[in-house]
C-alpha cells in the first residue's frame, strides 16, 4: 500500500545478505526501516514485535531462515534456524507453516544450494501472501459495496460504509494489502464511500498506533476510538459491518484473534451487525475445533498494561507508568470468538460461513 | 475507606468557608486535597473532574452552592450558583436532584439564614450517600457471600470470590463506601475471601489510576486488566460476578454508566455470569423508559483518547500522545446497557430485578 503516495511492502530483500524491515514499534510517531543480516536479528525483530501480523511473521521467519543458512546450511543450522524462530511467537500458526515449508523445501537439498533456494522460496511466501490478501480484498470488497447499495437504497444515499476493525489486521500485519483491511482497501481504490471506526487495541494500542497510521498514510477517512466504544456505536446504527483478522481459525470456523474481538462479535450478534473475519488461508489450524477450550491463550509482560508509550508535545518519545505501584496487573493477548457469532470468513478463496461445512466448501482438499 | 490505615471520606468541611477534596486527577501516583473556596473552584472541580463520580458530584455540587452563596445569598445567586453547577456535566442525574434539593430548602429562607442551612443540607446530603453505600454495601455483600458459598460447595473450596468492576464506582466516586465497590469493602470486611479484576476503562483509566489505587489502599486484592479482557475471563469460569456502577438508571432498568459497561453485560449474559449494578437511588431516572433511544451520550474532548498521562520512571508526569498526528478521534463517554443484561440492581433497600416492577417493589412511593 501507500505510504504518502510511495508504494511500500512490509519486507523486502534489500541487497546481498540483508532483509528491510519497517520498525512497526516505532510507529506512529517515527517511520524508520531497519536491515537484518542474521538469525538472532530476524528472532529478535519477531519476538520483539518490530514485525507482527500473523502473515508478516510467517515471511519474516522464512526470510530469517534464509540470513541464517547464510551463516550455517548445514542440516543443524537449518534445524536451529527453525527452532529458534518458531520460539518468538508460540500462537502464530502460520509461523509454524512458513518454517515447515522452508524445512520441507531446504531439507532435501545439498548444503551449497541452500541459501540461494532460501531466498528464492522466502521471496515466494512473501509474494504469494500479497496475491492471498488481494483476493481476501476483492472478496471482501463485494461485501462493502453490498452494504454501500443497501444504504443508497435506504435513506443514506451517498453516505459512507461505516466499517469498525480491532487491532492492526492491515498491510502493516502482512506483506501488502492487509487481510482484515484489504477489503476497505480494495473499495477504497474502487471508489466505495467509507470510513473505518479504528479501535485502539489495548493493550499495545495496535489500532491507534498502526491502523490509524496505515489508513492515515494511504489517504482511507477513519476515526479512532476506545475499545469500549464499539457497542455504542452499533446501538446507534453507526456501524455496517465488522471486519477483524485472525491468528489460528479452527477448523469450525472459532476465531482466535486479539483480546476484545470476542466482544466486539458479541456486540455485532446483538445488534444484527455482520461480523466478517478476513484470513488467508495458512491461519486455519484443522487440528482443533474447539477454540475457546483448545487454543492456548498467551500470557505476556504486564507491562504492557501498566506502561505505555508515546511522545510528548515537544517531540520526546516517552513511556508513563498509569496504574499505582505495587497493583498487580494481568495481560492476556487473544481471545476467542465462537463461530456462532461469525458471520463469515473472508478467505482468498471466497467468502464462507464460519463452519467446518463452509470452509471445507472452499477448502475441500482438507475434507 | 481507608488509606494505608486513615479513615478518610472524598469531601469534608475545612474550616470556615472551606471545602477539601482529594484530587482525583493526580491519583494514582500523587494523593493531594484542594481546598476550595469559591463556586468557580467548585465548578472547575466538577468540570475537570478533580471530583467525579454521580454521588461525589451531587455532594460537591451542594457544597459548590453553600460556597457560592457566602459571596452572593440573594435569589439571583442561588439561581446562579445552580445554573452553574448544572451545566459542568449534562450526563449525571444526581448532580440536578442535589441542586433541586439545595434549591427547594433554600429558596425559602431569608438570605440571612442561607449560609448555614446550606452547609447543614450540604452536609446532610454527604451523610445520607455515606448511609446510603453502606447500605448497598450490606445488600451486595451477601451476593458474595453465596457466590462463595457456591465455590465453597463445589470444588473451589477456599478460593477467592472474583468480581469484576469497570470504571471507579468505589468510595472515590462517592463521599464514601462506594456504590458497585461498596459490597466488596463491606464483603472484604465481612471476612469472605475475594479478588477484584479491575478493568482499567479507557479513554481516562479510572479503573487503572483509581479502583486500582483505593483498593490497594484499603488492602483489597486486585488486578489490573485491560478493558479487553473480560470476556475471555469470563469464558473460562474466571469471573463469579460482575458489579458495576451507574449514572443513570432508568424506570425500567436500562444502565447508563461509563462506555464499554454494555461490552462486560454482553460477555456476562453470554457465559452465565451475574451481571448487577450499584446505585443509590437519586441516580434512577424515573421519567425515562427507554435508556438506549432517551439519554443523551456526552461526547467528550477526543484529546482523552489521543493522549495520556502517567509517571515515568524516573518520576515525571508527562502526557504522551498514542495516535497518529492527524487521525481523527471520536470520545463517548458512556453507553446504555439494557435491562435484559443486568441480572439484578443493587440498591439501599435491596436487590431487585432490572424491570419496572422490580424498582417499584423496592420504591412503590414512585408508582
Amino acid at each position: 500500500m501507500r505510504i504518502d503516495g510511495t508504494a511500500y511492502r512490509t519486507i523486502w530483500p534489500d541487497g546481498e545478505g540483508v532483509v528491510a524491515i519497517i520498525d512497526q514499534t516505532r510507529l506512529p510517531h517515527d517511520f524508520a526501516i531497519v536491515r537484518l543480516t542474521s538469525l538472532e536479528e530476524t528472532a529478535h525483530a519477531i519476538r520483539a514485535m518490530l514485525v507482527r501480523g500473523a502473515p508478516l511473521i510467517g515471511a519474516a521467519a522464512a526470510y530469517g531462515v534464509a540470513l541464517a543458512l547464510r551463516a550455517d546450511a548445514s542440516d543443524r543450522g537449518l534445524e536451529r534456524a527453525c527452532a529458534t524462530l518458531l520460539a518468538t511467537r508460540p500462537t502464530a500458526v502460520n509461523l509454524r507453516w512458513a518454517l515447515d515449508r522452508m524445512r520441507g523445501r531446504l531439507a532435501p537439498l545439498p548444503e551449497s544450494q541452500r541459501v540461494e533456494a532460501a531466498e528464492a522460496e522466502a521471496a515466494a511466501i512473501a509474494d504469494e501472501d500479497v496475491e492471498i490478501n488481494r483476493s481476501i480484498g476483492l472478496h471482501g470488497a463485494a461485501l462493502i459495496r453490498a452494504a454501500a447499495e443497501r444504504k443508497a437504497q435506504g435513506k443514506s444515499l451517498g453516505e459512507p460504509v461505516n466499517v469498525l476493525t480491532h487491532c492492526n489486521a492491515g498491510w502493516l500485519a502482512t506483506v501488502d494489502w492487509g487481510t482484515a483491511l484489504a477489503p476497505v482497501y480494495a473499495a477504497f481504490e474502487q471508489g466505495i464511500p467509507l470510513h473505518v471506526w479504528v479501535d485502539e487495541t489495548r493493550p499495545r494500542n495496535q489500532g491507534a498506533s498502526l491502523t490509524a497510521w496505515e489508513l492515515k498514510h494511504h489517504g482511507v477517512p477513519h476515526t479512532v476510538i476506545a475499545d469500549n466504544v464499539g457497542g455504542h456505536l452499533m446501538q446507534h446504527g453507526k456501524v455496517d459491518l465488522c471486519i477483524v483478522g485472525t491468528d489460528r481459525t479452527t477448523a469450525t470456523g472459532d476465531v482466535c484473534n486479539k483480546i476484545g474481538t470476542y466482544l466486539k462479535a458479541l456486540a455485532a450478534h446483538d445488534n444484527g451487525v455482520p461480523f466478517y473475519v478476513g484470513l488467508p488461508s495458512p491461519t486455519i489450524d484443522w487440528t482443533i475445533a474447539d477454540g475457546v477450550r483448545e487454543i492456548p491463550i498467551e500470557e505476556r509482560d504486564g507491562r504492557e498494561v501498566s506502561e505505555l508509550t508515546g511522545r510528548t508535545a515537544d517531540g520526546r518519545i516517552e513511556t508513563v507508568r498509569v496504574t499505582p505501584d505495587g497493583s498487580p496487573v494481568a495481560n492476556y493477548g487473544f481471545d476467542v470468538t465462537p463461530a456462532r457469532l461469525v458471520t463469515g470468513l473472508i478467505t482468498e478463496r471466497g467468502v464462507c460461513p464460519a463452519t467446518r461445512d463452509g470452509l471445507l466448501g472452499l477448502f475441500p482438499e482438507r475434507g
